[in-house]
């Protein structure tokens, strides 16, 4: 990713709710990454005790935040997103500069201010002029419908799409030398070609997982984190295994695979960390701390009670933030804001 | 639940998976309850350290928690569940005594020995006999399946099947003297005659939630925890409101309601602490943090950013495991194994 973004001279910021780790945060560093993205509060008070100084906390601001957006002024350059005028006024007595980025909504219909509406920008934009202390930093856009898509060409027109209106709104609203942030994980990693984008900001890109193999936006042997979870069941009767992976480990996030809902997929434990298994074997149901395998075949044979298996997630924001915490193959433990 | 227990003369053993807190089980100590059931050996251990002694860890047990299964068998009446001969030789060296319970399995299709297959019960106990410290205190069943059921019908036949089938292993291996765990909370909450059994071992009724409330296993009234969330955007041209309320927060756990998943239903905040919203409004879709309500109506115009509204959780028992703490109406904050 850092490397594509340097091809396209465009800057990398990345979204680190998906690994939520300060020694993840400092490998990033190594590829030239000085700036971060997070999704809320607290993360960024947590990277920010860590020597991250430019931090973009990418949730539109409400006012219950305020005292943690005080504080967190004085010791970082801090972003906000905004897509509202009446977000403005609870700004007025901020003691220290604050960005903001007007968040954009390009087609993914979850927040931001639809690219048509620049009368609201504009609108934003002369209220917030009224406050020295706030800074209009440019447009942020997450194009998260790339997530729903079911054909390349899908995604193409999200993306097609977004960095047009992107670029639209960054010539509109020129005066003001906005920067435009962009980047969901599928696009990021799909596309070539960015037009006026200045920063891309995916986070998944660090882990990957199955929804983002799904997608096409990575190869199996890009997925980063696996669950390792004990076999605690064997039940040949039904061609069934259990093992201890619930929904309190996983997350209860599920992909359809053949009219089944599935959890993780099976992978082979490797001298090098892990691949393919040679069947595809899946957690087909899972409760709070069971996770059961179903069909196994051939499988049954060959594991036992206590065995550890390896478990690609689903989805690996939402298992990294409910497990914590991470090994590497090397076995040393990696802390995360919630270890 | 109490009050029912005694009314049919069974003891209370409460599950703690669902609130996972040392204080919320004092309260359970007023009602007479002396023993406890757990989902984990650390949440075990978590109670044991507050006092609790006689503990039941339901979930299959596995060698990989040997250590954690010593250091308790020294300080608390322990039992795990065994559905295996698998497990057998893993636990012939325990230095202390440690009971274990039959995994029974009367149709749920989870996990334990379906009720026909008391070979396989015999020649567990059999085996176990060799070892000394290894007691045999009786049969478990969780009758998990009452969960999918659509009619009050169906979760009679399912209660039915499953007190008759505890009832005839209870006198088949009478010589043993076993007792007879049973509980689910839809059985528990809408069942009045448990036959044979010995002890019930629900745990979300302590909560209940969305789930429990759509089987009839309670009413609204009878929901005792919700989430509040800060209101973070307003979008009165597609009628949707924005909370800070996420996958984070309340996980993923969904119900369908007219064809579209939900996750939690917005409730009236009183003095007394909440009452049903006039009109069902629910969060129809959620990402990593944002929670988002569809169609919004009337409440437009009455909410603000900022506001904090209140959410009754689809499932409790992820949420709290989620949420790690709680805040009773006082604002007196409770803690639990996660906090």
């Amino acid at each position: 990713m850092a490397l594509k973004a340097a091809k396209n001279n465009l800057s990398l910021r990345p979204h680190c709710k998906t690994h939520q780790s300060v020694e993840i945060g400092t490998w990033l560093r190594d590829f030239g990454v000085a700036s971060i993205t997070v999704s809320s509060f607290p993360m960024a008070a947590y990277f920010a005790e860590a020597g991250w100084e430019d931090i973009l906390v990418a949730f539109p601001f409400q006012p219950g935040e305020m005292e943690h957006l005080i504080r967190l002024s004085e010791v970082s350059k801090l972003s906000i997103l905004v897509d509202s005028p009446a977000a403005l006024p609870f700004l007025n007595h901020i003691p220290r500069q604050v960005g903001f980025y007007l968040d954009i909504d390009t087609g993914y219909g979850r927040t931001g201010i639809q690219t048509e509406n620049t009368e609201l920008m504009e609108q934003i934009l002369v209220k917030a002029r009224t406050n020295p202390l706030l800074e209009f930093r440019g447009f942020y856009c997450h194009a998260g419908h790339s997530y729903k898509v079911s054909s390349s060409k899908e995604i193409d027109r999200i993306h097609q799409k977004a960095i047009s209106d992107l670029a639209s709104l960054k010539k509109q609203f020129g005066s003001y030398h906005p920067r435009v942030l962009y980047g969901d994980t599928p696009n990021c990693s799909m596309q070539e070609e960015f037009g006026e984008i200045d920063e891309l900001t995916p986070g998944n890109f660090v882990f990957y997982d199955l929804i983002q193999l799904a997608l096409g936006a990575c190869s199996m042997d890009d997925i980063a984190v696996s669950m390792e979870c004990p076999v605690a069941g064997r039940y040949p009767a039904s061609d069934r295994i259990l093992v201890h992976g619930g929904a309190v480990h996983f997350s209860r996030e599920f992909m359809t695979w053949q009219g089944k809902s599935i959890f993780g997929q099976l992978v082979q434990q490797t001298d090098a960390g892990w691949s393919a298994a040679s069947r595809e074997i899946y957690l087909t149901s899972l409760s709070q701390e069971h996770g059961m395998m179903e069909p196994c075949g051939d499988l049954m044979k060959q594991v036992h009670l206590g065995d550890r298996l390896l478990f690609l997630p689903v989805h690996s924001c939402l298992t990294a933030h409910l497990m914590r915490a991470y090994f590497t193959l090397d076995n040393i433990r990696i802390t995360t804001l919630n270890s």
